[in-house]
Formats: C-alpha cells, structure tokens, sequence
C-alpha cells in the first residue's frame, strides 16, 4: 500500500491497487455497519426510531459520521491522495491524480426510512474507476470489484445474467429529486416506452450504488440514468461502476459514448441488450 | 382451531382467530421456507441459477410446490372452508363463507430475479380479511396480523409511520403487467401527477403484498393501484389489508369508497394523506 507511486496514476503497481481495494473494503464495512448502528441503535428501538428522532437530523448525524470514518481514514493511510464526497468540504475537482471517491450514504431517503440504502467508495485513476466496495449493511452484502480481477459479492464470484432481449430485461431506474415538470416528463416518458417496448418490468428501488451492484450480479438487467438531467453524480457511481464492468456489463453515456464520471449520464447492462435500451431511452 | 361454527362467520370464536392466524403463520414461513430453498438450491449455486434453469420452469416448480404445500394442509385442517388463489384450480368466486385467499409466490418476477418476494396467506370472513400472515424468506421477516389483536413483524408490533404531508410520504407503486398504452399513460400520469406535487419519492419494489407490509411498518407511507385497471387481484391483498389496518393504516378503493376485495382499486396510507393522495392520483 505504498502511496509514493501513486502520483504516476499510469504505474501504479499492481500490488497497490489490491491494497486500495482492501481498504474500501474495510471501510465500506466499518461505515456501513456504523450507519446500520446510528439507524438501529438497538433491537428494541428498530421500529419507532422515527418517531424519536427527525429524520433530517437522522441523516446528519449518520452522514457526518461515515463520511469522517471514511476520509480521516484516507487521508492518514494515502495523504496524497485526492479525495471527493457529497458533502461541501470533499466536492473538489477530479483530476488524473489518484482520487477516493466516496457516498458516505447511497439511499438516503432509502436510509431514513428503513428501506435499502449502502455505503460506496471507489478510487479512481486517470479519472476512471479502478477499484471499489459497497457495502448494505442491512443484508450484509458486500460487493467489490478492482481492475481486472473480477467482481465479488461477500466474496463470491459475480456476473451479469444472460439477457437477450429487452422484453426479458429487469430495469432499474431512479427518479431521484427531480421536480421541473418538463424533465419530469422527459424522465418518465423514458420510462413509458420502456414499457410499451414490453421489457419484463421496471422498478425503483432507491440506491443507485446498488442498482450497478444488482446488474453486476443478475438481480437486475439494466439501468441507466441522466435522460433529463437527473443524472447520478461520481459518489454515486465511482465504486458501482467498475464493480458492474469486472462483472461483464456494458458501461456508456446515454448517448452510446464512452463513460465518462463527470458526465451525469449513464447506461449500464450486458452487451446484448445495451443498444436496444439506448435506443429505447432515447426515443422521444 | 374448530371448523364446526365457521359456517356462521361473523360468529367466529375469538379462540378460532386465533388459529387460524397461527396456521397463517406456519404455512407462510413453511411454504416461504420451501420457495426460498428452490430459488437457492445451495449456497455454491446461488448466484447462477439463473444459467442452469429456465426462469418459467422455475416459477412453475415453485409456485406448485408453494401452493400445493399450502392448500393441501388447509384443506385438511378446515375441508369445510373455502380457497382461492392464483392458479385455475382455485380461482373460485368470494362469498360470505370462511375462506383462505393465498398468494403461493407474491411478486414472482422479482422472484425469479433474486428481488424480494413473499408467500401471502389471507383468511377472510364475509368478504373481508380478518387475520394473515405474510413472509419474506430472504430477509426472513414474518408480517402478521388478526382483526383487533395489532399488527406485528418478526412478533414486534408495528405501526404506520407518522406523515402529515404528502410532501413528506414515500409512495410505492407497482406497474406490474400493463403494456397497452393507454393504459399505461393513465398509470404513469399518476405517478408524475405524485412527483410534482413534490412527494419525497416513488419507490416501484416488485411485490405488492411487501408493500401493504412495508406501509404497515413505516418502511414506506402509502401504496395504490388500480388507476388504469392494472389493479391488484384478492390474494394480493388479502393478508396485507389486515396487516396493514391493524397497524394504523386507513384503506379504500381509489375513488374513496370503502376497500373492497373484489374490486381492483386500492389506497393504503395514513388517515392524514390519505385523502391528499387519493387527489393527485385521481385528478386526471
């Protein structure tokens, strides 16, 4: 886990990057656990927490705490790494630098109300992913992934179901906080003609970290982002992506181009079906 | 557990419920034991079923094996009652008469995906529910409730979460099988009427009967259907109707009028939003 190299993104050894890796594990499980805490501070409390406690303050408290489990955990293994979050002291720049890429939370309205919600951190070189943990802390699923070396669920080997068509596709989507009606309509008409394009079904499930994770391991088939804006930003798919690539799926913009994490478009599925999707989304 | 009286239904003895809730239960966690067990048949295949066994085969096997595990042993204990369920054999006509409505497999796609899913088994009175049990073996959480005795998860009680506004309410739907379009632009405008009236989000899960128990246990604050006919059928609802009214919930069909198990036209929420919900949806 030598850091001294690492200021030469394209050299990093390949020994570093199976360090890196373990640490997101380790912290991906140690903040997941810590938020699965602050959620369920203990059995018999699990089901009244909300009225106890606002949620507002829910999330704080359990926002602030992973998030600085994670980065002072960062910062003294790799000082001269870069590191980016949500929240406003992390929101820097990417550059080619090796840079941690964290959502102390996925899901946080997922969070507070007891639904599926995760924690995700990926590291990325040269602006692309190159390892990453998420961890739900709730199922005790952990999945992780780094460059070539495949793609693992609680350590098991992963991969994208074969899926052929679109009528035979899962698909995943996130409508998140939009709330202009014409993107409104732009988002969800998307998901209309998915629906009249007859794919097997579609759902929201509220994390869009564990969607790539439900991709990567046959859950779901597809899912995608960033039809009208409302597209993912890096913490939420920085770890998920490289995971849903070592497990075989397709990773582009919308638009069919090649991924970028600073754009905030996205689709991801097999390759089979990934040009009918983008067909399908992007035909108003 | 005697069947003598309960060809008087309203006259029912308390200590009959009472049974007939603890054979909900069992047959549930049995029957839920049972399609779980199918879907991973062992820990080493668990992540490729998918490859080695066709997804209809699969529902088939497990549907079969969930219902006849169920309706065999309650024709035993109660031959005097009846039962309706998915499949033809048991698609019989609701009357007055004690009867168990059972879903063998609720939210089957999400089943052959790996999603959530449940085993539903109601029992209703008069054409109404009066006790059920519904069981989720992949989180092994058991949701059940009897009319007057609460609603309980994993034998904690559970109550509706609080929510005054709309603005504050996670809403679940489920899009389920609809693909004609115009059907599917009267469901889907729903939805977008919901979003920008800025509720704090739309959750689509997989499983209808989940849903009912989710709104039950503050997971999520209201669920509906039937907007454009794509309506839940009786063993849908039947066991999470009593679930969730027995722990705070108020449930009508979508124009207001008291639930009617027959009819496929549904709002579940809190007394506070109800109303509020049943307005956007409707105001087409």
């Amino acid at each position: 886990m030598s850091t001294a190299k690492s200021s030469h993104p394209s050299l990093i050894p390949h020994d570093d990057i199976h360090g890196y890796l373990q640490t997101a594990i380790s912290l991906a499980r140690r903040a997941g656990n810590l938020i699965h805490q602050l959620r369920y501070p203990a059995q018999a409390k699990e089901l009244d927490i909300e009225t106890k406690q606002g949620s507002a303050d829910l999330v704080t408290n359990a926002d602030i705490a992973s998030q600085s489990l994670i980065f002072s955990a960062l910062r003294e293994l790799y000082p001269n790494h870069k590191f980016i979050g949500e929240e406003d002291s992390v929101k820097s720049q990417l550059t080619n630098q090796p840079t941690w890429i964290v959502d102390a939370i996925d899901g946080t309205t997922n969070f507070v109300h007891g639904l599926e919600s995760c924690v995700s951190v990926g590291f990325v070189v040269d602006r692309k992913p190159v390892a990453g943990a998420i961890y739900n802390p709730s199922r005790r699923e952990m999945f992780h992934a780094a460059q070539g070396r495949g793609a693992f669920m609680n350590d098991l080997p992963i991969a994208v179901k074969k899926c052929d068509t679109l009528q035979s596709a899962l698909v995943l989507t996130e409508w998140g906080y939009i709330r202009d009606p014409h993107a409104v309509r732009k988002m969800i008409s998307a998901n209309e003609r998915l629906i009249i394009a007859n794919v097997r079904g579609i759902r929201q499930l509220g994390a869009g970290a564990l969607d790539l994770c439900y991709v990567a391991m046959g859950r779901a088939d597809a899912v995608y982002c960033g039809v009208a804006g409302e597209g993912w930003h890096p913490w939420d798919f920085a770890a998920g992506v490289i995971i849903a690539r070592e497990a075989g799926a397709s990773i582009t913009k919308l638009d069919g181009s090649p991924f970028d994490l600073e754009v905030r478009s996205m689709a991801c599925a097999t390759s089979n079906i990934l040009p009918q999707l983008l067909q399908v989304v992007n035909a108003e």
